[in-house]
């Protein structure tokens, strides 16, 4: 019987019920691990593993012919090295996570524009000030870096919330969703950030995405930008982010995702000033919508791999997304 | 000459020109004051007011004919007792504050939501914890109790971020914007409350909305909900609501209005479980956005005024709004 390996904490009943029908219907066992770990003297029993696998599990099973990441950013999982040849195939869990991490790139926006953490703090205080400067997402220029599916979700809703302009910028011209105003290339990123009030970034970690967010570029941003990264902390030069904002050249920034992470207790990122941050929580498996597409995502790449149909979401490892 | 006195500490140039323009061309003077008195000398002179005046002003203003208050709940204004006389007409800024006061509803309700309050205290003690549980405004089941410009304006955005059902409770039956999929009635209020996730108020105060909220309805409540004020604290019978928040049977709440105002400080509210507390800051002058449409609904209805025509926000002081 040709195995799966389903490596992750958080499957429910329903879940599992619909991975083993239709792994049977696809002539496919399941075992289910509860946790990131599978044991070493069955892992040459597997062909698939579907889930969030402690990366040196991959490498004994030697049998192995496709990895399905239940989560988007790849990165740490592209290189050969960690697998038992080079031919195994990697999806990932992209499309996942465009509602989630949407909902909280609104949520930090707006509490950056509206001030919201110095009115949590005279809260805290119990004081009773009500005067501070608001702004607002809807007449605002926002930039996002990076039109995939967690961009594009979050552009959708800025259009709707009555943003002025919104400028999409990815690595080619084509033509992007229809809630971009104008889609610019990597290339171009310099004429866009000038007028970018609200910055948001949600690129995956690549040799063309890491330092994308430079000093030099950080200079272009006007004092009233924010900055949103939700990708992968390698896309800013953190350094000259915190420079920025601790000199208020720039207005505020949210930062999920940081080099390093975790972020260690005495690293400056934690004080930095108008600086939101949270720890890689915009995306994880916290809502359930996440996690039943999550699983109806492996189930219908299954169904596809079983028929030797192509996987919907294949990495190619070289480019690294 | 007519005159008209502007009371308020929000005007810009831009604003007082377009006022005084505008007052010229309806054949008025008129006299800017930064903040909320004008001196007691004056007060005779001045046919109409602008603003945001301390309440004992409008009774020395013997010759007022029209107050035309830059704030939308005008409950603390209404009573015959503060006027020289019954017949001062009395208009409110309903409408400056959709904007506004929605963006602050969907910061807060993604707040509390995705338990931002929980990770900001984590982010504080520099721990990296990602395991709370998280929901969505997409999939929910909402109730917007009081569908005006505000209530709308909020299940606008909410419908566009992928809600499941948005119900509107108004006083009457007559059909709402079409981002709500059904309208009840206030006296339906029962049937609605058990199947509500997300409720959200947005009344004024009024003899029909005092303790709307009361300790029975928030008993229909699922332990799921979560409630949303930002019209009046008298709303909810707040002992009940504070209860049944400390004994964890709701979700969760964020007031910006409370009673008092400003809330004591030793006052319980502040220490309630579950409860994302902010002074009264939802709709007030920070956002550029808010004080000119305030100033443009106060000039055309000065047009109005001046042509013998209705005005467009008269409230009608013995209902309250």
């Amino acid at each position: 019987m040709r195995k799966i390996a389903a490596v992750t904490a958080f499957l429910d009943d329903n879940h599992r019920a619909k991975i083993t029908e239709t792994a049977a219907r696809c002539g496919f066992e399941v075992d289910f691990y509860h946790g990131d770990m599978l044991p070493e003297e069955k892992a040459a029993e597997y062909e698939v593993i579907f889930g969030m696998p402690k990366r040196r599990c991959l490498k004994s099973m030697t049998n192995l012919k496709w990895f399905c990441a239940s989560f988007a950013g790849v990165d740490s999982v592209v290189d050969d090295k960690y697998y038992p040849n080079p031919d195994v195939l990697l999806t990932n869990s992209a499309g996942a996570y465009g509602t989630t991490i949407a909902e909280h790139i609104i949520m930090v926006t707006l509490m950056l524009l509206r001030r919201m953490p110095d009115f949590q703090q005279i809260v805290r205080e119990r004081r009773w000030v009500q005067s501070l400067p608001m702004r607002s997402i809807q007449g605002s220029t926002i930039t996002v870096l990076g039109t995939g599916d967690i961009g594009t979700n979050f552009a959708r809703r800025a259009k709707a919330m009555g943003a002025a302009k919104i400028y999409g910028v990815r690595r080619s011209k084509k033509a992007g969703d229809p809630c971009y105003d104008a889609i610019y290339t990597h290339d171009e990123l310099n004429e866009v950030l000038p007028k970018t009030e609200i910055l948001v970034m949600a690129l995956p970690s690549t040799p063309d995405t890491i330092g994308i967010l430079s000093r030099e570029r950080i200079a272009l941003l006007p004092p009233e930008a924010i900055v949103v990264n939700v990708g992968r902390g390698t896309a800013i030069d953190q350094e000259a982010l915190m420079e920025a904002l601790n000199a208020e050249r720039i207005a505020g920034a949210a930062l999920d995702v940081m080099v390093p992470e975790p972020l260690p207790i005495d690293h400056p990122l934690w004080e930095t000033k108008n600086l939101l941050l949270t720890p890689h929580i915009s995306g994880n498996m916290s809502l359930p919508l996440t996690r039943d597409k999550d699983v109806d995502m492996f189930c219908e790449d299954l169904e596809n791999y079983a028929a030797g149909r192509p996987l919907l979401r294949l990495v190619d490892r070289k480019r690294g997304y």
